[in-house]
């Protein structure tokens, strides 16, 4: 196995130019059915919804991902790092591709709700009853767990993890450059080839030498830009909330034996938590597009409210909620409810423990391997010990931005006109 | 009503940077639900399948023509051509915005089998009992079926027709730009500003100063160019055969009164040819994948061996048929027929006269209006009575490449491994 | 006067597609030999030392500025912002287009040197006995006089003072997008529409209106990039010193009645400190070069070898000098002197108090004016009270590089190899 | 000797992202003196008066070659195609970046007067006493000479001329994208990546896959738009004729003992036609520039004004002259000289045999290797012989567009206003 393809294969990539095949075992995981799947699961969720250039799939950014892990490879291997061993080529190469593997529909709305943690189903489906596992076991029948171990980041040879998983990974650097093209924002435009150039591989880490660190800080303040702008707008967010409370409201019904118009096994089963990995694969963004639009017409009032809210963006409006304190907040439930606007599914303040990006916050340690810079000394320093923007930057994004999501539409026809006044205690 | 914006709305694009909306009416337009529902509709149909860049939509589409129009009137009312009448102004924008509203799922698939002509339907939506028809009588009682006069090119003033839909119109320009920037592709890169600086009404044309002509030129080449690399692709092709044949079986099976695991409402009108407006905004993407998903379990195995191959992108393979007469494919579809492989679905040769992209070709004339060229004493010429190249490009879209579309697979199960030679007559 | 042209001129730019000229007096101004002479000055000095790209005039990026400020001022009227006045527009599309007319050549190496500070000389060739002022004057005759106090910054009307020069200016706007694309760094690219919408004129400044401030701290991080990455680069440098080194020693020869090879008019006058307009328009890079050339062949053993360094880029070799103190640099001027290498001319410690890019920086008050944010309340808060970022990278500048340049061949000829250990004092 | 490079070293470049160079022989040849005198080449020639933006050096574009002839080098190796001999590499690398070496100074309008044929230069210098020369040599005493071999097309391996030298070399390659990223057009950005894949060495040929014969049209459809809109402009053959018709001047003046206020010697050699490889390293364009600044006050009045005309960009204006025979061009003629104009300076028809850019022609044959296809066969055909669209390109290059440049304000100052119908025989 393991086999050079006679001809290499190309995919025409407008952020790489081109997405460069030379593996046969590449090859054949890409046309796998559950590969194919992530051409039907969007990149950013409910994104398009605010940036209309934001549909492009998992699919486009996983060979994105894959991509930048072979240029990393290729760099080291032409600079002869010695730290880098060659024959964890393949397994690196493997665990980019299908590191997103498991991501579930609309997985920002859904992860919470129903236990679909991407990382968790991606190795699912990577040692299960699936094409992709079949494939891998034939270069050996460990590997399958090897691939899922660098992308559970338990492998033990934590380089290999932090190429796939860490502040500077390939991930990153894919998903800024490309979701920077598709909504068509000028933030993402890091320097790609000259990271790749000052990055090397060096005890277990991917470190940056100290001459490169102007580099580095300019794809954090990228990151810190597409964070702010992209990532976390608020009409994203809002087309979120509308889709976790639809989620939620079905969940609830459900228990409650509801005769759902339409309800295919692999949501069933997502609603009892009974997902299966032969389910989840079946689970995609077409099949929970077409319920919401076939619930429209259901008998639940709230469940079809919202879904008709999603399917044609008429999403709840959102305002600051930096004066509003609990008590003003449950007051403002009650009104909700008292006009017979179920507040549980039509008011939500934007809890930042909800925050589902924390993974692209500046230079936090922690959960994601930290960015290292190595000086003429050979000794290392984590980034933000030595450069002021960066931990100014990591700083920043502790700011709390609280917001107030809630459909002003609902509002308006119980003759409540100006509702940012009244939710602000002053009366509409 | 038509009022201006208290403050412009702007979408952040990335093929023109930002989309200005500056009155009331437009942004109400884009707000409908089936100006929404465009969203769910592919620009380039299956050709994310050969391009994965290309998962845009119509929605993001139509957006650009809007613009594209918005940008051509405002260079006619900065340079005060007398031809131009500042009243047309908003038909032409909402004819622009609105002249994909009928496209159908993966329409170049279904619109002969199903009559589903999307400019036909784009008028039907306009003028029916849709949101978009109560928004646009607003202007006046007449003011929908003038907008779609203009999109059916019989309004009286050929100049707003030839701005939405002629060889040089808002249209095009927006396509060409677009699909080579999702795609990723450099050939459809004109210089739009230039186009508009040359362009002018001129006695019910839009025609071109003379001096504009290379700027013409360069603006066909890339049409050119779109057209062979892009739009023509044979795995395209190969996408839209498998997704007709889908159809084709599954009207069959409608007429046998086949058991289908799932057939919305909407989609069984498309069967029965009976579709209504109604029916027509519930069709979208989603729910064709959907459909095909869950017909991939279904009782008949040429339909569910379809939906699987599409749902999986297994598509067929295609091989040049230059040399195939008619009395070796009728052999070759007796030998598929022998093996149990129904040629009537699965060998397919690629007949130009079913081409759906004639709209695509250099500077033919006839069903699209001609560009001119206007010299210095005010007369007119068609542009390849003037244009060496243009000349040489119209006449290069005559050329056939005639392909023949098969699933090698299947034919390798039955030990037919060198299918090409087998095809050509030679055994395998 | 102030005619519009019965067609627009456009220049084909690469940072603005197209710069757009709609009268007839900026036309003339143009066509002037003292505006035709900005192509005979290079935009970045010795920078395309560095990056060879950096080739480009500021005839290029005066048209720049021009068209930087012709965007701005249509999108106030467009705007129809109550705080602009309509007749102001030639006046600062003139200040615009004219504001580097003084440029000497090479200026950051020879301002200090010769007192040729540009924005003096600007002024001068504006309001002196030239081709410019005789067409400004057709407006007015105060109009040269006008022209000037704005690029003086002593106009009244601090608002258009702030359009060419504060620290959100066309001035920078042009010259940052304009110089990351000649040298083809990614830096530079901030979102000047995005800009350009949510600035307008208030009470004598141009402001930022709050919901702009993030596309504003993007604006001064690719700011803060491109002066260290770019304007900063120490081969700049290096070539900076050189040339003014050479000039140094020229200016003494001069005063001992040295026979230079070649010595032009304007040059002798720069060298007496005699410019007047006419030497001055005559001087310019082509004649510099020239002279450079010449004086490879020179008497003066310092002198030939500077220019045949400065021709053949020869320059000298930068080492940071962090840890050397005045009496190691004292030690180190000894022992190059008696080596027979006068350290007045070949080595030099940059002095932070001798840099000439102070106007790069971050966003530091006082010489140029500030950014102002203005919140919904209609109050004003200058930029660094309100975004941590921006407080950041004012602070960052305070950092210093002391770097130490010198010829390191010569060093070598003489037999010391290890030039780095030896200079911080370990032998060599 | 041929030594790596124990880190790689890049240049930033606009086209290529960066150029990296792996060669200690490379990075000295660029370090020569003959080398760096091309950073005072432009390469466009007198271009940069029409499109300001093409102010790039010769040293630019040679670095780019090399970069493209690596990369082409680069690619033959990974697909370790039998017929390129690894051996050849570093001459190949040489011959690119050498092959401009022999510029002069506005070439397109100095080569004819005075024999500085840049091929027979480029070799003069790479063979005669110069550091360059000195540098080959280390790899070999006769590698001087084969790198000149190459360049002047007549080294054994027909292959290695054809990748730098041919209708689709590296030379073009590069000119096109960085010509076209320079002026700022869109017409030169074919798709390099493509193109690089699809060519391969076959029997001493580059050749193109029958594949890539699309990728090959549009390369070929950028020349010809490139050779329109940018080479042929009138503004710069204007500027040619200024530039050639100074130096005739000249050269009649210096045969007359004439005394210039500034005659360099280098310059006086080429006059003289006495040049040689010392005085040919010291002409550069500062000194033709400064030459030309000198001249402007010398004592004969055409010599003068056509200096001051090209100085400050007062340029002769162009009509057509499609209707303008011969008689009527000596009448012109004679009309010019009895008004004082001398017709031998102020008059010119554009001859195209005076054409200096013949090379730009579509898919001509004969002085450039052609451009082949090798189809599956293994056969070779031209390119034209199967591309229409080549064809038709080739053709169009034989249209002729004859012009007529004279200096209209000198006409108007006679009182001749309305010029061009006046040169058409109706009076003015």
């Amino acid at each position: 196995m393991k086999t050079t393809l006679t001809e290499e294969k190309v995919f025409k990539d407008p952020v790489h130019k081109y997405i460069y095949v030379q593996d046969q075992l590449i090859w054949e995981l890409i046309n796998t059915r559950e590969f194919q799947r992530l051409r039907r699961i969007r990149q950013l969720g409910t994104s398009f919804l605010t940036f209309h250039g934001a549909e492009h799939s998992r699919f486009n950014h996983s060979l994105g991902v894959y991509e930048v892990a072979r240029k990393i490879i290729s760099q080291f291997e032409r600079s002869r790092y010695e730290q880098w061993n060659r024959e964890d080529r393949m397994l690196v190469l493997c665990a980019a591709l299908l590191h997103d593997l498991g991501h579930a529909p609309f997985s920002h709305s859904t992860e919470r709700l129903f236990a679909t943690d991407h990382e968790k189903w991606s190795c699912a489906l990577i040692t299960g009853e699936t094409e992709v596992r079949r494939i891998l076991a034939q270069v050996s029948p460990d590997f399958p767990e090897q691939v899922a171990s660098v992308i559970a980041k338990n492998h033990p040879n934590q380089l290999l993890v932090s190429m796939v998983s860490s502040q500077l990974d390939a991930d990153r650097m894919d998903y800024l450059l490309r979701d920077a093209y598709y909504t068509g924002v000028n933030y993402g435009t890091f320097d790609l080839e000259r990271i790749l150039r000052v990055i090397r591989p060096h005890e277990g880490h991917i470190v940056v030498k100290a001459s490169g660190m102007h580099a580095v800080e300019d794809y954090l303040m990228s990151r810190y830009q597409m964070y702010w702008q992209v990532y976390l707008h608020p009409v994203t967010r809002s087309g979120e909330i509308v889709l976790r409370n639809i989620f939620r409201r079905a969940g609830e019904l459900r228990q409650q034996s509801f005769a759902f118009p339409f309800l295919p096994a692999p949501l069933a089963a997502m609603l009892d938590g009974t997902l299966d990995v032969e389910y989840y694969v079946q689970l995609d963004e077409p099949l929970v597009q077409t319920t919401l639009q076939l619930w429209q017409t259901c008998d639940d009032k709230v469940l079809s409210d919202l879904c008709r809210r999603f399917h044609n963006r008429k999403l709840f409006k959102c305002v600051s909620a930096r004066n509003l304190n609990s008590v003003r907040l449950n007051e403002l439930a009650q009104m909700f409810d008292s006009l017979g606007i179920p507040a549980a599914y039509y008011l939500q303040s934007d809890d930042p423990g909800d925050q589902p990006y924390h993974e692209y916050r500046g230079g936090e340690a922690g959960q994601k391997l930290p960015i290292y810079i190595l000086d003429e000394n050979q000794t290392l320093a984590e980034i933000s010990k030595v450069s002021e923007i960066v931990r100014s930057l990591s700083g920043m994004n502790q700011e709390k931005q609280p917001l107030l999501f809630y459909p002003a539409d609902l509002l308006e026809e119980r003759g409540i006109v100006n509702v940012e006044q009244w939710i602000s205690g002053g009366g509409g």
